[in-house]
């Protein structure tokens, strides 16, 4: 399977600020959907059971360039590609285009949690199970 | 203590919308926020332990008439007033005023629930003593 | 064309709250995009220029009832019907629907307006061009 | 009049997501509107008229990193400063404690923009009189 993964996401009026433009903050959320849609290929999810452990992928760090204003019903090229994965933690790199255009790129960092009763969360090797399905096979 | 709660809250950018006024959703937000002070000041909240027992109050029902609009930076006079108090359920009734006109009004219902483990909700008879901190005191 | 509209919108992680279920704002978001998909596939829009002008439908009321709790990466089928067309609002209704089973049910009215420069909201008369794509056809 | 702005914000449901943590989207909402309050303490705004024109300051990049989760109810100290003036942009860098503890910290870059009729954005050297608010006095 591919390293990476492409879809669309469309604008909606909800999406918007008074400036006209699609507000920065919800870059994030289109980030989420789109890592959530790459890890789905993968029989994967950022809220899952594993091996009957409830495992999360709580994020230490996101950022967003932003290179043009997108608009109510642009609809939106999105590229996701792990980036990099580490022994907990692993990055996802994000471009979003219009029209052929560049308009954002972003990253974001999640580190792979055991969800404990009560809801603590505690990081943990990611198990080699799903390490297999985030990297890209040797070659690449 | 008083059946009714008063707060303010100022408009913020990411709550607007292309439309240069406030998103229509966001007055759900307002009001949630509105209602959790209101329990806040009777030591209660929508998300709470009581008796031993995790308690919630996910709504039922939800609505909002909008007469004017709202813009960035407005400051709002909120208030929240218990409209009703049944069995398993309570409706509140909130206002919101912008230099003293009406620009919108809503309601929501929530109910008593138990959460239980795995997060399974089940409503629940409000227990006794939080009825007594969401009622008026008889006379009024 | 029919008078309803049918689409499916997937629950993102985002959506959620720490109740496990959807936060129940958000419902009034998927109403609006769900609005705007049942007019894209009328030529229509809720922010568009219409005979030179531009023209918006801002919300005047919003309500919703929750039947069902909604999770995370659950799939619900969406169907907005026009409600009612008066002479210048227009109300939709909504249903959410998951595996067979209402979950929510929504209305939301929206009012005809002119916006003029200086972004100044004026309701008007529905236009008869516009008219004709929300009603049904006679005889429905 | 310092060049950082100390604030607090308590966290409400709505920011919460199914992991019972603030959804990490939401400190980028934080941080606009710590921003503006910033910008409010300096007779300035994300969005003014200035000189007869109207301004902007359209972010271009926006980054965070989370140190640890943050809940329901927990109110946040807040603090903003500018990191840099440049010659069309401003860069703040936000903090934030949770009873003293950092729990995330992040940087928004914005540009000064001109917002033409017919809402086109154009970048613009910062002007002197807004320049002379949001850098520190000399000595500092």
């Amino acid at each position: 399977m591919s390293p990476s993964l492409h879809t669309t996401r469309r604008i909606e009026f909800a999406d918007t600020d008074m400036a006209g433009i699609v507000h920065f903050a919800n870059f994030f959320r289109f980030m989420e959907a789109a890592e959530q849609e790459f890890l789905r290929a993968r029989g994967l999810s950022v809220a899952m059971r594993w091996e009957g452990e409830a495992i999360g992928f709580p994020r230490v760090a996101a950022s967003c360039d932003y290179v043009r204003p997108v608009r109510f019903e642009d609809v939106l090229d999105v590229t996701v590609k792990v980036h990099n994965v580490g022994r907990k933690s692993v990055t996802y790199a994000f471009e979003f285009l219009k029209e052929g255009a560049l308009v954002a790129r972003g990253q974001v960092s999640s580190v792979c949690c055991r969800v404990n009763d009560g809801r603590e969360i505690e990081s943990i090797t990611i198990p080699d199970g799903i390490r297999a399905k985030l990297e890209p096979a040797s070659g690449f």
